[in-house]
């Protein structure tokens, strides 16, 4: 049973793409064999290049993968995301729930205007160890989504939006105030998060 | 066509029982023909007494209204609410729309977990000349019937909740933040603000 | 009846002009004839050269407009402003209004050093069927007309200034606990959203 | 010239009433000779009967006045209110300036609907050598009041209203966010502390 | 596989005694079939004597559950907490999870001063299905303990101590911003639904 | 007597150079005879070569003055700052007030280190018509210069400072929250506010 | 050396009387000999007759000490306050500092209206091995005191003031925003944190 | 006894490279022989070659310090970091401590993911004098140090993160609200300050 301590995070926001390289190398070790970089630049990733990792760049969502995918695929995780402006945490939480080696499916454009579609996938999503549901300004979704269904629903809220979203608080406020039962939250913009934590509900259940 | 600043507020809860009865009258005049009472108790209701204008109290939203109810009901708002802790607010809104001279339709009972009843509702919802939509907590609902139908929607958040909700700003950042085009807010627990709203909106439509 | 939800809005803050065309192309569709591209810049434009649309860039607010504007020309909104920081949202509110189909007759310079030039406006503002009223820093005009007249009054704050304004938060919350009965609020800079608002209220009178 | 630092407050909330006589005591020295306690109760007023100072009560303010009022009165000070939930501190303006030996001046009921009426109060406001402005909500008057006449004015934003009025927080940032030039503000409630500008800049006149 | 949607809450802090009955009565029929009242008094449970179904009141977190308990107690649930003033949330969490029909195993006393304490029940943790983690104040101990073992936790702020814990929003905020990957966030005093999260995993891995 | 409502700002900030010319030469008329560029660049100083007013950039605070400076100099302005970083809000005060037709003295460097060099200014401040007291941080000095002399005070908050400074609204809230009776406040960074506030204060004086 | 974790506290307010005995014995033991209860009324006092413990009720703080005093008297601690109102936790930090073995001196009224008076204590002052300085409102005093003199001063916000004090949220930002260097802050009225911080300032010297 | 007055600070952010020598220069003087310069650039260094004072730039930290390095290095402070994010403000810290004479230990690298090597770390901490410990999000770092030893501890909140992180904000309310008694908290990236405070500890200590 891998312990998610073995996963670490960089934000190449922090570490310019000349040190990035020696960062992570201090980082990878015997226990951790997962490492993600968020906010990557092409830059960056040049900089990874010959490292004795795989080195995967995403740049739809700014994300360096390194280590090895693990290819134990048998816990599915759904992403619901509302509008277009989600989309790049939507792939990075389908990215890095992969790269643990997860089965991923989307649902997408099932915002405030969409959501007679969302009745539509209502099986698809029952059959999820974990969903995780990704919106922004009013951040109505994921109470939607947990109210519809009885899996566990990891909600993030995102940064998107402008005046009274507070760059993503007041739908990370709404969620946690949410009255739908059966829902969590991790942080605004926390993709790799959501992530990490399905990836524990599912382990949770095979281990047994 | 009556000026709407003809309608003055009163709240109790800043003027004891026995002060109630001047501070109305000395607000009562040719130009001012309706009054709300908000949070009135049956004690403010008492000292009101005699008073010679129609004197009504709805103890359910601790609203007492004065003045004469108009007759000229044409218009219709639809006063859609969430949960049972937003049906306090919701009847403000319906008793302070009457007694504006509005008809009013209620839905209730469709919070996340009953969005699904909306969507049998939404032929009553497209027949109003204005939808009053009310949610606390999360807030999710004003967006959700702002995406279903083509009226105009005025969003009131409620004080209901506790931690993230922040006495009802989380979700009324939430309704100013929606991307649901087509709606706009009142203050927290903002009853007979919406419901003046309304009246504004039918009356401009009756004055052409 | 146009539903109001056929309507889109990108940010093109969020999408690079290389990106913004395709963005487009996979949002319009039968159901949506019409998309505002907020924050355009001419690059924007110049990328949606040739798209079988109607596009029209309105630099002085940084707009795009992308789809056939109605001609049913049959609504009025009063677009009034307080200074000249506030010019690039009420303009943004005439764009969207008139590529909605509504006439739209603008009232400006009315901030707290010129509401005398308010009071001459009043016939002018008693016509509309819907008023938009524009005011950052104390935000005080929406309220100031809301108490002259009867007619709806949609009240957009705006981000200008400094220190207290936080951004235009002041204003918004002002706005919100203004006193004066018959006015509802939209976001931050949300001139988009507030004709919508304003469309829906005249698209009400005339369905009827 | 009477130094403002010889004035003391006491705030009977936090002082019990067979307390307050000790406390005040310890206080009043050759230096102070004029002292309030705020939000007094009949019982605090009790508890000073015999103390060798003027002692006045004004309930309607929850205010005491100690010590000697002072028989100087050639200031001017006009005082103007919103609403009838503004009066309590319109009348500790007008206590304590008084207290202080300046003469006060009242206009009241000019909130948003009622803004036209302070046009003919202007030649009233031009006498002032300061107005003190108060207002709670959406605070505007006291911007109104700046942009209409060229005295100095003191903003006094109040605790009234609910939800967005954040007990005055918005109306004290919208005052301090204003576009009015030639305005200052105190703290939410703080009546004292306005008259006490009041009588320095009347003062600083004098004594020149 | 039961879904939690059936599953509701009432706050007693909102519904006086007199009304509790039938509020309740309203909201139990065949899709709800559990229910729980939040800040219950020895009054409310009072008035639900004779009511046919299974009331059961726990004083020392203020719940009264209405429903029958569920058997089949097949998953794991460790409840840790740290200091002596979260234990009533964590009595909250563990009566909710066994009416659910989960094990609770209690870590508590196990705040920043006695971390050395957590070291010792690690084995423990890991054989939860879903860890449940209670802090006021700084709120570390989630932190600390996801980043201990592999197993997901779900952390709820409490609303303990005063000042800068703004209520329990610090721990809140902290808890979110927390580096530690595989932890999710509730509500302030949300132990309902940490444990109707806790159920959905447990849910999620027996219904595969 | 000149209204101080003549008297206005633009903000460079949010107009191109290329634009400042007619946005200047539309707000200057008859009334208007003084105006203020804030946050202006030696390329808006070039941009109103030639306009038929004067015209003086004083980059030290980025502020450009344009319109005639009255010749009668008979009020006095004391301008007390902090620490070095405040120096261009106390520059900004000193060049608006002198354009006003005011006569200033600067004195500076009495921050937490230096107060007691604020008692061998007593005199010169006891001097003063109006004492405009400038401070980011802790913003303490505004009150201790009211403590210590009896003129008014008019505080400034600058935006110096990092973390709990909150771009100057720690210090803003702090001077408003001040025990020190006879000092109000402007907006952060408003030095041009303060000196408009002395100037009617001063005018106040003369006039009568 | 005696480690400060030995050293607890319970918040009455969070306690009842009836149940304060058994929690407080719950607590004491082998590791944890001192025992501070904040908030404590009569009642909590008498319900702690006849514990096998030094018992000492300071009603004047609302504190109970339990257990035994240290009589290692060698450690000098100045308590500096400004106003009447913050006196109560002055005394706190003096009770709880005497409590854990230090001399405690005291300097009061020292606010904005007196900071002279604290030029004639800077001998004192500078003989203390740890200064703890003690504001509300606008929370100047401690930033003048590490301005003053040259040793470790901790600095204790108070929730006393109104409106813009935010119960002393607006002094805590004051003073970690503070320029002065060699301050450091405790929570608002966490005048038991300032004391044992103070203690291990003391005892870090004696170990040597 | 060295008077920590004479330490002072330049932001470089906010003095342009061609002005920080005279900036320097004007501050350097008898009192005061020691000063640093935050935020600094290599342009900043270059700009100070040649003054008459010692000068070494950090680049790591960005921090150029100025004058003479004290060489009585008697006391020891330790300075306790979390994650790799926290390292220029750990750096910060040495830096500063060093320049004042104090000597430095580092332990790194003992954020919520590896606390168990804090545990092999008690005995350089119990040596410490002062004890700095650095935390950015959830912030929980100094609290359990406090826990874990009895020496004084200061805490340093960093500005990493993102969304709930609040720009360091959440980790400074976390440490302010803690239950550790024994820590005191500086500014968000306080290092200098807490070196500041370090060092007046241990002169306390020395100068008896």
């Amino acid at each position: 049973m891998g312990a998610a301590t073995s996963i670490r995070t960089v934000d190449a926001g922090e570490v310019p793409a000349q040190r990035i390289r020696s960062a992570i190398e201090s980082l990878l070790d015997e226990r951790c064999r997962l490492l993600f970089v968020r906010h990557a630049s092409p830059a960056h990733h040049a900089a990874l290049e010959g490292l004795p990792y795989d080195v995967a760049f995403h740049p739809e969502c700014a994300l360096i993968v390194v280590g090895a995918a693990r290819s134990d695929r048998d816990g599915l995780v759904v992403v619901v995301s509302a509008g277009t402006t989600d989309l790049p945490i939507a792939e990075e939480v389908s990215v890095a729930a992969e790269a643990l080696g997860l089965r991923v499916r989307r649902v997408g454009d099932v915002g405030v205007a969409g959501l007679h579609r969302l009745l539509f996938e209502k099986e698809t999503l029952e059959q999820a160890d974990c969903i995780v549901a990704i919106a922004g300004m009013e951040g109505a979704l994921p109470s939607v989504v947990t109210g519809l269904v009885s899996r566990p629903v990891i909600a993030v809220p995102t940064s998107v939006g402008y005046g009274a979203s507070l760059n993503g608080l007041a739908a990370m406020l709404g969620m946690l105030a949410s009255s739908a039962l059966g829902m969590a939250v991790v942080n605004v913009d926390g993709g790799i998060g959501a992530a990490v934590v399905a990836d524990r509900i599912v382990r949770s259940r095979t281990s047994q």
